[in-house]
């Protein structure tokens, strides 16, 4: 077993290795930039992670690792540019930095790329791996369209959101685990188990990012803090205050969220209170609480030595316990 | 062996089959759009012929021709996007029934679902399937990229030129047509011989395209005529004629790329002149025919029966042979 650090130096290494100068510029460059931009790696982590803890090389999953970090960025370059925005991780946008048009390209170039990072594989494993990769991705669009849809529908049900994120985050998070167990040979059961874990934290993680957007310290989150709540995007912050607050704070959230006022800050001040005094913002603690430990029951199921066993714990713990 | 009509009617209906109503409505509905927008399906009738020819049974086919349609339909989805464009096969485009971040995303969801069509080959085929998708997908991007590069090149070589509509067009055509022979189980030099005249089918074609956007009857040709040289696009036409023309012509053409007069007849008219004049116009039909010949020289090495060889012959000249 290895540590997760280790697990993303060797990524970032290998990842290194594959972003060289291709032809037409234009369309590769904007592929090399997103890469280039860093984040915590932590789906190709879970990946060559989950084929390590399960007894597989967790080199021979490297390729599989990069199809989905690569997926992940190409998702992000078509997202940034339908959201139109400007900034990731602190840099501009692809679209930004060149133009709508070489975003939805070399996007476009990018998904096919992360394809072509499978093509070493044996022929039965490759389809395997194929099958969960194109499930999910199709799954991720399914989630980036319900969340643009939820932008013009007046109400939002809890089963409706949780359908959302776990299509828009939490799929992703387990088809990285599920391929780890698929390139260590391991069985159906234990790669179900496999992928319900990175589902369950993957809706963890989605729970948090929400809390933390209004919430978080705007220091160490990195953000603007009450993005969520100056674009009005229905959370499970929101949908949580509508079932828990009195009829006079739901009308008061209800007039919130239809408005757009110049400077927001009043505004983001009104509806975090109302977050508080109802009771949201405790609820969504113990959500983010609930499944991360529905995803450590799945651990159970995968029969992981102690040390694997402990070493996703603390995983998950690390990304849901960041309270800030 | 069957009709090309026959292909034609049995790929509709197998299409109609696969495009029911899914959710979310809004990324499924504007792929339903596009592949009712109809088109001659020159590409999937490829797949279903070459399967046919090579002494599969073509129905077993179907799905790989259904893949290759649809990402074509994808491509399209997203080029439309990239040149503004009003209207496709006489109806509007997605973007513009919809809206840009509809056609970005139901566009990705439409590539992904053509690499699903190939689940159920075993998967020793898949993966020679997969390959030459994703080897081809990729292409058509970069050919792609090549065409936006041009327009603001200044000159752009005949080894470039002929590089890109390789791209862009030509090796669709190919993976059409070794698609069919992969389903067909034939040998490698059999594959690469249809490969390679679906290539130097679809360069005749794109010649063909090019030819008939300037000298097509607009009333068959079904696009504004002239789109290109309103356009400054630096077609074999053009790049011909800079080699064949006088300084005077060279100069000429030149200045005429280099605007964009609000009412274009007369510039149209004087493009044409040059095209003409130049010997550049001649060229082009025989370039178109050169690429005929070199397709219908690799049906020799595809051991078909008389009637297959006369079927595909009748296939290219009609695809090159209309001249207006």
């Amino acid at each position: 077993m290895q540590t997760t650090e280790t697990y993303r130096e060797d990524f970032n290494a290998y990842l290194e290795k594959q972003t060289g100068k291709r032809e037409p510029v234009q369309l590769y460059e904007p592929m090399s930039y997103m890469l280039s931009l860093g984040g915590k790696r932590l789906r190709p982590v879970l990946t060559l992670f989950a084929a390590d803890a399960l007894g597989g090389d967790y080199r021979n999953a490297l390729p599989a690792a990069m199809a989905l970090e690569l997926f992940h960025n190409f998702s992000l370059v078509h997202d940034d540019i339908m959201d139109a925005a400007p900034l990731r991780r602190g840099q501009l946008t692809v679209h930004r930095k060149w133009d709508v048009n070489t975003g939805i390209l070399s996007g476009d170039a990018m998904l096919i790329c992360s394809y072509r990072f499978f093509e070493g594989y044996e022929p039965g494993l490759f389809k395997s791996l194929l099958q969960l990769f194109s499930k999910t991705a199709l799954e991720v669009c399914e989630g980036q369209q319900y969340d643009v849809d939820f932008e013009n529908q007046e109400s939002v049900s809890m089963e409706q959101y949780f359908h959302m994120i776990r299509c828009k985050t939490a799929v992703l998070l387990g088809a990285c685990m599920k391929a780890g167990a698929l390139v260590a040979g391991s069985a159906a059961p234990v790669q179900q188990a496999a992928y319900d874990f990175g589902c369950y934290l993957g809706t963890a993680f989605q729970l948090q990012d929400d809390y933390l957007d209004a919430f978080g310290d705007p220091s160490s989150f990195g953000k603007q803090p009450g993005g969520d709540i100056i674009e009005n995007k229905k959370t499970f912050l929101y949908i949580k205050s509508r079932e828990l607050a009195d009829a006079a704070g739901v009308k008061e959230l209800e007039h919130l969220f239809s408005i757009r006022p110049q400077d927001p800050d009043a505004k983001i001040r009104a509806v975090m209170d109302i977050y508080e005094s109802s009771g949201a913002r405790i609820a969504t603690r113990e959500e983010i609480a609930r499944y991360t430990k529905l995803a450590f029951g799945r651990l159970k199921e995968m029969s992981l030595d102690a040390t694997a066993e402990a070493g996703f714990r603390d995983f998950g713990e690390a990304l849901t316990e960041r309270i800030t």
